[in-house]
């Protein structure tokens, strides 16, 4: 689909057509999109886990404060920001060190780079992985979107209950949830009051 | 342009060519797609901060440890979360009430659960800002290539310094920075390595 036209039409789901199931070979054609994001340093360490069996979307449900969406989707997906991530740079750059797109020298700069940004500081990496998260999850809404699905941003609750339901490894950070599936059609409203540009745009003299 | 094809093409800028400029209306454009971003509560704590004057760029270049983009990109904008975003929502949630979209009720629970969430917790607001400006960010590049723009996200280094060469009130918070402008063709190196689905992809059963 055109770019603007999918942007227009992608809006966030109020609830699901709950009998609808989506296959991991549909959701990774998704995901095939999705790996274009980008991230700091391009060290790609958001994670998605996926559940689609009723028995976990339960667990969510009930985890949820019982928003029923959680439930009703094809889908419900924990978008994780690994605190470690940066430590597989060395594995990440080999690659264009190989392919001499980066030089022994430009590989040992970056790695370097990389290790001093981040090794002390976990208030930086939190908000990291918040960062690069969320420029990934647009990229997945967008992507479902030109699919034909629909999905929701959500906040995660109980998160030590999350992570257990999802097996998440303790340095993977949750940091939005994403239900996708058909949205119920009778229940699509107008699309929510938008800001004129000249309110959240400003020109600095 | 096609979504996926536009998703492929999309790329992190290494440099871009000094000699073009950005108008405003181009600017304008590509905002009025980025406003469908979806945002927690649609609350659009989101802002964007824009200089192109090359004294302005020059300065953000001495703020941000000699990084050349900042200069060389046509516009380099800075994007930020309002903290104090939430007590929009009922200007924001107006209109809905009065289309008849909400209820009286249904407008008042929104009020309600917006402040709860949000009234005492900042260490949440914080973070909403970064998600809901990541969100926003990842459809402004998208749409800025679309339109025929590179850009690139970057970190905001020297915050007090920035938010002061851009005139940045105290509550809205620097989330990150986006060179925009035309890529040096010469400079185009192969997209970064990225990893397979199945490494960022966990199915859960």
């Amino acid at each position: 689909m055109e770019f603007v036209e999918l942007a227009k039409l992608r809006r966030s789901a109020i609830n699901f057509q709950s009998d609808v199931k989506i296959s991991e070979s549909e959701l990774q054609e998704i995901f095939e999109i999705v790996k274009t994001h980008p991230s700091s340093y391009n060290i790609q360490s958001t994670h998605y886990y996926v559940v689609t069996s009723e028995e976990k979307k339960a667990l969510v449900k009930e985890a949820s404060l019982g928003q029923h969406k959680t439930l009703t989707a094809s889908a419900t997906i924990i978008v994780c920001g690994d605190t470690e991530g940066y430590k597989e740079a060395p594995r990440l750059y080999e690659g264009m060190k190989l392919l001499g797109i980066l030089d022994e020298c430009e590989y040992h700069e970056t790695i370097e780079a990389i290790n001093n940004l981040y090794s002390n500081d976990l208030t930086l990496r939190e908000e990291d992985n918040i960062r690069n998260a969320c420029l990934s999850a647009m990229l997945f809404m967008l992507a479902a979107k030109d699919k034909g699905w629909d999905t929701c941003p959500m906040h995660v609750k109980n998160v030590p209950i999350i992570k257990e339901i999802y097996h998440i490894p303790e340095n993977h950070q949750p940091v939005l949830m994403i239900p996708i599936g058909k949205s119920v059609k009778e229940k699509i409203r107008p699309r929510g009051y938008r800001k004129p540009v000249g309110e959240f745009v400003h020109f600095v003299d």
